[in-house]
């Protein structure tokens, strides 16, 4: 069933070779993913505006990944007729791609909030926010791990850890709240920091969207109960898009 | 090719119906995303909670179809092998129906923070957000149509209005941040406010992103030219994550 001979544009590259091909786009781009949202966060706590504006910049290449992940796949899918797990392999690659295309948008635009930050005073508010970085950090290189490997019981982990990242937004968002009313001087910066706990609490949501991907295309079955969710109160951060 | 056969559980349908049935319910979810969002902006102006909260129960329909989408694809391509302008329909619907499903989760949002912010007085601040839903729901409205319709030009019209709700927003985030500053009491709803106006710019965002698969679907190509932007300033808002 394959297209071949001398009429063909070029090499008829093997199924596997096609899937690999796959593969490495998605690792390569969930590489740049990990290295834009540590670069953002390393501008963030060290005020360095030149490299939040390289963190903007780059985003481009992360969505040339997304371009070219979407390209490989309807290739795939014309070309070639995958059936049950190929099936769902290749269908979960575009999923993890576009989640990876959404890690680099929020991780852009926590850069370019640091860009405007920076022109103004530090306020001590945003001292917890590396550490809810690492966290989310630590999410995404573990479900990118998991991807790699295959690996469903990693999925599961990450899938449970996201929960943490929730509750710590959840508490961030009503310290700003307070130091906005304790001084109207820091309502810009705060509601630029909230903005960015935001940011990162969705890479959060995304690596664990990830997490059910991946487990999914490895099991088949979905992973069962709710997804567990720190932020279920009636607090200002109260943000999750994704209930 | 196609499987046939009484061993074959269903009636197998032809391709056609399978495309139609896959439209279908692209529409039908499009019509549960127009309808929750435009019963999230009422629960939001009337200060009604009872709303809000179905609005939020009803999320689950909106996700249902997604799945429903996703399952469709997966059969389409998995029993046939779609060509050329039928693999970007299905590949289209795809994406739309995750760009649906998005707007269904910032809706749900809104509603959900209406039901936070109807527990406080109001402020005064929220007049113009209305008239942001209307621009934005008339934007779901008409691309929607575009997506029926398969018309590139009602796809490249809803494409350039995103501007000028990426406009609103910015000042209407502008007019949020001096209410702060004038009295801390207004700190909490604004910060919901300023929230829930990001959701609504979010979902104009989405419509731009069906209207760029409607018009690369119908014509082939992709919209040319740099998406406008009405947030290119250093406003707090400067919320654009999909720069």
């Amino acid at each position: 069933m394959a297209p071949s001979g001398p009429n063909h544009q070029h090499t008829v590259t093997s199924f596997d070779d096609e899937l690999r091909k796959l593969n490495n786009t998605i690792s390569r781009m969930g590489g740049l993913a990990e290295t834009q949202l540590t670069q953002a966060l390393k501008a963030l706590s060290q005020r360095d505006s030149d490299l939040a504006s390289r963190v903007v910049s780059q985003d481009a290449q992360i969505d040339q990944h997304d371009q070219e992940v979407q390209n490989l796949v309807v290739r795939l899918l014309a070309l070639r007729q995958p059936m049950a797990d190929d099936l769902r392999l290749i269908v979960g690659a575009l999923k993890v791609s576009a989640d990876l295309e959404r890690i680099g948008d929020y991780a852009a635009n926590v850069a370019k909030r640091t860009m405007v930050i920076n022109q103004i005073p530090p306020v001590k508010a945003a001292g917890p926010i590396p550490l809810m970085g690492r966290l989310v950090q630590e999410l995404i290189k573990d479900v990118l791990d998991a991807y790699v490997e295959r690996d469903e019981d990693k999925a599961l982990d990450v899938w449970r850890r996201d929960e943490e990242v929730d509750e710590m937004h959840t508490s961030l968002t009503r310290e700003f709240i307070t130091y906005m009313m304790e001084d109207p001087r820091n309502i810009t910066s705060c509601t630029h920091l909230m903005f960015i706990i935001k940011n990162i609490e969705r890479i959060g949501d995304h690596a664990t969207n990830i997490a059910e991907t991946v487990h999914f295309t490895v099991s088949g079955r979905p992973i069962s109960g709710q997804r567990p969710k720190g932020d279920a109160g009636s607090a200002p951060d109260l943000g999750n898009e994704t209930a």
